[in-house]
């Protein structure tokens, strides 16, 4: 490992690409290896023991392009298979559930905050464990979205569909003021007009992509291993499934998808 | 392979059951085997080699049964890997597409069919194939609905979201004068109270499962394989993936869900 190998992100899916945006704009020289398990996806209604399973694979393939730092962008693989994942890889790992937990703590002085996410992130307690780590007095509200993928995967992004659903979601958590909200699953970050209108200017929303990237930063920062700006690669964006689904997904992600989308099998692969 | 032999389902994940339901109770005499892939579920924004793929594996698990009769419930799985899984079975093999198109072709006089279903399906044009071969004359407009499943998944059948993304979904079919309008996808039919008031009482809604559930009659029937009344085991319903959200999501679909819910690896056992 040196300061020029890559930054390892996988996903779940196309999701992620809202972490290796953010990454790609707070650290515009690193190389970025991203995995999308497209052919499994999604994992948010699935259960803690194949989401580990599934992520494992997958972790095992970035390992070869023998990467400085691991990004698990997936909320519910961070949520149910961080410490597994720990064990098979000897860099920096970071899933996206602290730094958001973070973020949410130093934006709420009440400590009011809200949760939102798949059924299988909200179901875990991941977000509420490690709010109350950082402060034991925080009053957590959480709430399962499970339309807000379909959604932003079929590029409803606003109009009145998308905020009469926004509206019915967030309600029971801006009844009880939270001062924090937590988009707490990749995709959500695309919502962010729509939530932000809906949770009105009292409510810091935190993207986790953001705060993801930026603590990564501050790992690399800390260890020395920023890669030196000049001749960085390309992004190279893995999927277990069709290209093109992906890149039509991707592109109401991130508009200008840089880089080059390849197809692998991986459940196949490491199973036989 | 006798009378007495089961009958095998399978479907990706639990819409399936809608097709179980309909055999259940047009041949309540007989035994179902019901076989969802709920770790890997969805199968309709896949790619047809990998729908292949994981569709093989799980008829190969059915026929540990020794079914007589194999439904493949999925609509996905019927539109692109029909072929690959009539070479694995020795037994009649039915697929919900052409009992639907058979149905729609007899309920619209003028030959205007209207199709919607998940992404891959529509993508196949598979329904459009086996309405072309029934009447060659026929004018086809199909639709993907990426959003019905996660709405059914989520209970909200009914109610101002769900109707105004079914007006939308089906205006331009509708402007089209569809006569007939093919379910193409099992979670559908639990939808189609509000399908039906969008559609209004000149388009008859085609539901797959039922017409299904008569094909298997008809087919057993005319082998001489129906089983005699009496002494019928209980369902038996296999998932892939955790038993309770399967039987959150089947007690939307089916209320009284009969028999007994099991849960078997399949990816794993069957790639080892």
């Amino acid at each position: 490992m040196t300061a020029t190998s890559p930054i390892a992100i996988f996903d779940s899916g196309v999701g992620g690409l809202t972490v290796a945006r953010a990454v790609n704009r707070v650290l515009p020289d690193e190389e970025i290896i991203y995995l999308g398990d497209t052919a499994r996806v999604p994992y948010g209604t699935k259960s803690p023991a194949t989401v580990e399973r599934f992520a494992s694979e997958c972790v095992e393939f970035l390992l070869h392009f023998r990467p400085k730092f691991v990004l698990v962008a997936c909320n519910t693989a961070s949520a149910t298979a961080l410490e597994a994942l720990e064990e098979i890889v000897d860099v920096p790992l970071e899933g996206v559930l602290a730094p958001g937990a973070r973020a949410a703590v130093e934006a709420s002085a009440g400590r009011r905050i809200g949760v939102i996410g798949t059924r299988a992130t909200v179901a875990s307690g991941a977000y509420e464990r490690a709010l109350t780590s950082l402060a034991a007095d925080v009053d957590v509200v959480s709430r399962a979205c499970p339309l807000f993928v379909p959604l932003v995967e079929e590029g409803r992004t606003s109009g009145p569909v998308v905020t009469a659903i926004a509206q019915e979601y967030l309600a029971p958590l801006l009844e009880h003021g939270v001062e924090a909200l937590i988009l707490g699953c990749t995709h959500y970050p695309v919502l962010k007009p729509v939530l932000a209108e809906v949770a009105g200017v009292g409510v810091t929303l935190v993207d986790s992509a953001e705060t993801t990237a930026r603590a990564a930063h501050e790992a690399l920062a800390a260890r020395g291993e920023l890669r030196p700006p000049g001749d960085t690669p390309p992004p190279r964006f893995f999927v277990t499934d069709v290209i093109d689904e992906f890149e039509r997904v991707g592109r109401i992600i991130w508009p200008e998808l840089p880089g080059q989308i390849e197809r692998v099998e991986i459940g196949r692969a490491s199973l036989r």
